[in-house]
């Protein structure tokens, strides 16, 4: 019989700490059986718009993100299969042709915004944990690496932050943190929560079998 | 040298779940080497007033408790010696003469509604949960115990919740949740986060070694 693959989601908003705390805790665990999947990886590829147009869409609602897709990923690597994660190229607002192929593992850490939005995708996870951060806090990472370390305006990033980021949270991020099993304060770098999950993972890794990497 | 006693607090609104989360945690654990103790028997003993006076007493806010006492107690514990925890009778509202004797535990979890509104108990516990259970919920199991149970009168027990149960909630312990490393959502029964938490205890157990009861 074949191990289940489990599956532990991270959401919560935008510069919250979500990819931290993935990739810290898989980073400490040090551990082949463990693969961090961004939902980012996911956005739909909008191709037949020109530049212009794909500028326009509004990346902070689920219709973004092909979830389908994502779901599909989920069920092939709970199958055993291997699968492509897509490449988004972020400023040109592509998808990559390139495409990163992961095989079966013991644990995936899935994080992203809209993870726990979409009933399907919170179904499969068997583990929800959402970040529960200040938005100013948010904010303020979000402007140390859009402003400072991306080269953008500050005008461009508070415009979208107001027009996009923060009215999506509110209708679509926040709503969805009724279905948190776990809720971590104070962002990525939460040092007891990190050891916490990581007691429950290298939990679940002990209990199965070591599989090899496809 | 002396292993290190871990305190674990476990805090929220009164009926939010704390003592059914530490409760299961500790009885699924199935180790002599965890211990329950709760704030609630660390009221302070006020058998100078009489009865009518001590009923008058807001027993939802910090000067209630004798939190000098539990914070030696728990100086104790960490020094390996015995302690005597009061009994507190609720309705009498007075300490009774018998003490439960606990001595020292690898893990002691410590559980009440005022425990992270203090700075040295605070200060003194290795991980902070708190339950976030939705207030209505609260009332809702409050009025099934103290109604149904212990066969008090509706309008007494909503007297009590509007006068101190809930303003008490919004001064004090509300504002306490800014020290949690970890948040539990949807109460005592939450499965998942009593994995998680269960997780941690067993690597905190299973990194010490065990210790005879005093």
């Amino acid at each position: 019989m074949k191990d289940k693959t489990i599956i532990i989601g991270i959401s919560g908003a935008s510069a919250s700490g979500k990819s931290l705390l993935a990739n810290t805790i898989v980073k400490e665990l040090g551990s082949d059986q463990v693969v961090v999947i961004s939902e980012d990886a996911y956005y739909k590829d909008r191709s037949d718009l020109p530049f212009e147009e794909r500028a326009k869409i509004n990346y902070d609602h689920p219709n973004a993100f092909d979830h389908d897709l994502l779901y599909d990923h989920l069920l092939q690597l709970r199958e055993g299969h291997s699968i492509q994660i897509p490449t988004y190229n972020h400023s040109q607002h592509l998808r990559e042709k390139e495409t990163r192929t992961i095989g079966s593992h013991t644990i995936v850490v899935l994080e992203g915004i809209l993870l726990f939005a979409e009933t399907k995708l919170r179904d499969i996870m068997d583990i929800r944990i959402f970040m529960e951060t200040a938005l100013d806090i948010c904010l303020i990472r979000r402007l140390k690496r859009d402003v400072k370390e991306r080269g953008r305006s500050l005008d461009s990033v508070l415009q979208q932050y107001e027009e996009t980021v923060r009215p999506m949270f509110l209708q679509f991020i926040e709503p969805s943190k009724r279905y948190a099993d776990i809720i971590v304060p104070r962002g990525g770098g939460n040092r007891i929560a990190i050891d916490l999950i990581k007691a429950k993972m290298r939990e679940l890794l002990g209990n199965q079998k070591p599989k090899k990497l496809s």
